[in-house]
């Protein structure tokens, strides 16, 4: 379904749940919310099933939204969900009747009976332009779409961030101040946080002719530093940042024999191909695979993924 | 002078040398550049003077403007320079016969014949209101007016982005793709600036009940790395991000007994207060000044200033 059919059919549904993905970013929550506040203000009844992943950084953006446990939907919606099994498992027993998927990323598997997928823009920026087909925006609903464009573009740097992306943020910022939100998401660092910074960097190996760096987050080391989830999250962003790499691997041991591996690359080589070989998957320039083993030997086998993919 | 009057200025103008500041910055030579570019697009003989702190950030930026030795001016425009003792040392013969000054800092003392100031915009915000009025955008102009806005916004998160910030970048990603100069300018990182980084976060220390961060750049630290002055530039950004602190102070040794103080301040603390009492100014949230003495004297001295101008 393009923008209008999607509007339109939201029109029509009332009391309606609206599902989140695992480990949930700033455009997973804020287009959830952004949307859940639009048809709240259309006069339906409208909550976003609660996230058990939810960090401090997004809490307060949903906290106005979190369906209580005795509501039952009528419709379920997913938003950025980009997959069934990306779903958090106290959503499992929706997972069969999401009735609408809005999402950016390319389809890897249909799972909601209807669909409106761009890959070309934020989920925020596809939310913005229903929202704008259904209701006025208002500083409500502004402020959780301000939080899905900047943090899915990095604040504007990444290369999904286009002249519609700029265009959205200017009417945004014309009903909302994000100077406080700015400086909570792109320019605060917990000690914990830049401590961890600190040590991966200290740590971090090159190889490959040095284009390719690798940084970990052992067990270890969280415990150590005594850090949450939230001074863990986006981190893997660190080790794209090397100049001279143009391949960042990030290897976090989740618990002992298991590590989550996120890439992001350059031109040259495809992390979603790489961490497809790894049972994960993703964008051409920023993939995820969840992988048994210890880091090292998960390190081995991303190493030998990212050969494997990627010309001489 | 307001844009239309300054533009009306220009377009009398011929043989123009242009001027940028000491440290040079995206801003004042981003917007240089494009102000040159719409001069020359008018016909004009324009030239930027040659900054002998250029980095190698901004080199590419300004390569195709410098002045040759045999250039001689008929009239001089300064671009974001805020005071005349910021103007660069071989600039210092054209200090008296500056005949415009275009600027965002509020005015400390008026060294130019004519000013067109707006202490509500970046630098480049302003020079893209008067290009707009003298000539068609072009991609030549687009891409350091770009560099200009994005550098001075800290990539649009700055409290210095407004809806008109970001209509600017809207209009200047119609006419150029700057995925590569955003990775270049805000996602890339040399390894030496990262272990800079990495030690100035180990080693950093809390002040007046952890609200006040202060973290140093010995000579030392420097030498020992064999950092190049790009890999320092902005470090003093780091200081504040720090949760919790309002405060971030940077003390950079210039050389023995000379020491760089850089401010970057909450609501609370007036960074530009605490610095002209150390000789030196700049805005409320953002300031600097160069004082004497060792790194421990100068910690002391800007520790005192803040204590003075600060409500307890």
């Amino acid at each position: 379904m393009n923008v209008l059919e999607t509007a339109g059919y939201l029109r029509e549904l009332n009391n309606v749940l609206i599902l989140t993905h695992v480990r949930p970013d700033g455009d997973t929550i804020g287009s959830a919310a952004a949307l859940c506040q639009a048809l709240r203000d259309l006069g339906k009844t409208a909550f976003l099933l609660y996230n058990p992943e939810i960090t401090a950084t997004y809490a307060s953006c949903a906290a106005p939204y979190w369906a209580g446990n005795g509501f039952v939907p009528e419709h379920v919606i997913s938003v950025d969900v980009a997959a069934v099994d990306l779903l958090p498992e106290n959503a499992s027993r929706y997972a069969g009747s999401v009735d609408l998927s809005i999402d950016h990323h390319p389809a890897r598997s249909s799972f909601a009976r209807h669909n409106c997928i761009d890959p070309t823009a934020a989920a925020g920026e596809i939310v913005y332009d229903i929202i704008r087909s259904l209701t006025p925006v208002t500083p409500l609903i502004a402020l959780p779409l301000y939080t899905a464009i900047s943090t899915d573009t990095g604040c504007f740097v990444y290369a999904n961030t286009t002249a519609r992306t700029h265009r959205i943020a200017a009417a945004l910022l014309e009903l909302v101040d994000v100077a406080e939100l700015n400086k909570a998401l792109f320019r605060t660092k917990s000690r914990i946080r830049l401590a961890m910074e600190s040590r991966m960097v200290s740590s971090m190996e090159l190889y490959d002719g040095d284009r390719v760096v690798v940084m970990q987050i052992p067990l270890s080391l969280r415990e150590e530093l005594g850090a949450t989830e939230a001074d863990i999250e986006e981190l893997s962003s660190l080790a794209a940042l090397v100049e001279g790499t143009d391949c960042g691997i990030t290897l976090r041991e989740l618990k002992p024999g298991r590590v989550k591996v996120s890439l992001r690359t350059g031109p040259r080589v495809d992390a979603g191909a790489v961490c497809s070989r790894l049972g994960g998957g993703g964008h051409r320039a920023a993939a995820g695979a969840t992988v048994d083993g210890t880091l090292e030997e998960a390190r081995a086998a991303v190493l030998k993924a990212v050969a494997e993919v990627t010309e001489a």
